[in-house]
């Protein structure tokens, strides 16, 4: 017999802009041997917010104090909402993190330097993070389309979720800022798969 | 036999953050006599966008340039996002269009004076304007809260949508630019009710 997804809710947090950054662009925005200050640990095992911020502008706009996520990745990587894009006068797509091959330009500076990203700007693909034990509770496989629902006055469903399972991740729901107003959800609501 | 409702699908349209006048704030805000200048005719007969805007501000903050739409109302209300919201300092409820009892206080500003609404601040609840030729097509009473689906990378299924069924108005579903980014359409993008 399958299980009642419903039975196993999900967490649900949405993402204000951010970017990781890697080693050669870190140093070029911050300077030689700079280090990422942690100042908060988030839910997925080994990630954090740091102190670091950055500027980030398009042809149209810029937007400041866009926060810096540890630890250093291969490749930067600058997460916007459609407003966001709109603003800085991108068309930024839709994307898995990690999926930038001719993705957005973006200009980033910082107090040491700028970087100028050929291309490394995305929307977040809205997602969920599960384990292996999570993945198998619901008989989902890793990168599968799922579908969520929000409840309350906003209520609604997500269609094309991306589910990630991994044995490093926990499990949770992530939407960028203007999808979980548009859901009327706040940080730490639950969602259900369906 | 029932209609199926994807035979007729809906033009989805996003607003931005608005505010409707009655006769009195209108004179306190911008001068005795004052008559708006309309710039542009929305698709709901007889309802236009002015070339006045206002700023609008709350605890936490400010936002200016908010559009005055026309024509004129009984009682002003001023229409944010949950992100304008926020950014302001307030808790706007989510509500339909006139139901303003108990909504968010708000400041206003125009270039003549200040209006302290008491309440009157709203996040629109979302919506589709039918005509009752639409609503006997799909077979939809007035204020039934019904489905939407939109498709897309970003595909999802807005439910408590308000059907608002009224012979002055025409066919259109009204998101917030929120739940229109969420959903990842652009005006004119059609969308299927369930």
């Amino acid at each position: 017999m399958e299980n009642n997804r419903a039975q196993r809710p999900v967490t649900a947090n949405s993402s204000n802009r951010h970017i990781h950054l890697c080693a050669e662009d870190l140093e070029k925005l911050f300077g030689k041997g700079h280090q990422l200050v942690k100042v908060k640990d988030l839910i997925q095992p080994g990630e954090h917010a740091c102190q670091e911020t950055v500027s980030i502008s398009g042809p149209k706009g810029a937007i400041d104090k866009v926060r810096v996520l540890g630890p250093l990745r291969k490749f930067t990587q600058v997460e916007v909402s459609i407003g966001d894009s709109i603003k800085l006068g991108l068309s930024a797509p839709v994307r898995s993190s990690g999926d930038i091959a001719g993705s957005s330009p973006v200009k980033i500076t910082g107090p040491a330097g700028v970087v100028e990203l050929k291309e490394g700007c995305i929307v977040a693909k809205r997602h969920v993070h599960m384990t292996p034990a999570d993945a198998e509770f619901y008989n989902i496989k890793d990168t599968e389309l799922i579908s969520i629902r929000c409840g309350g006055v906003r209520g609604l469903v997500f269609e094309n979720v991306v589910a990630r399972v991994s044995g490093k991740m926990a499990l949770e729901c992530h939407l960028d800022i203007e999808e979980s107003n548009a859901a009327g959800l706040k940080n730490g609501d639950k969602v259900i798969i369906l």
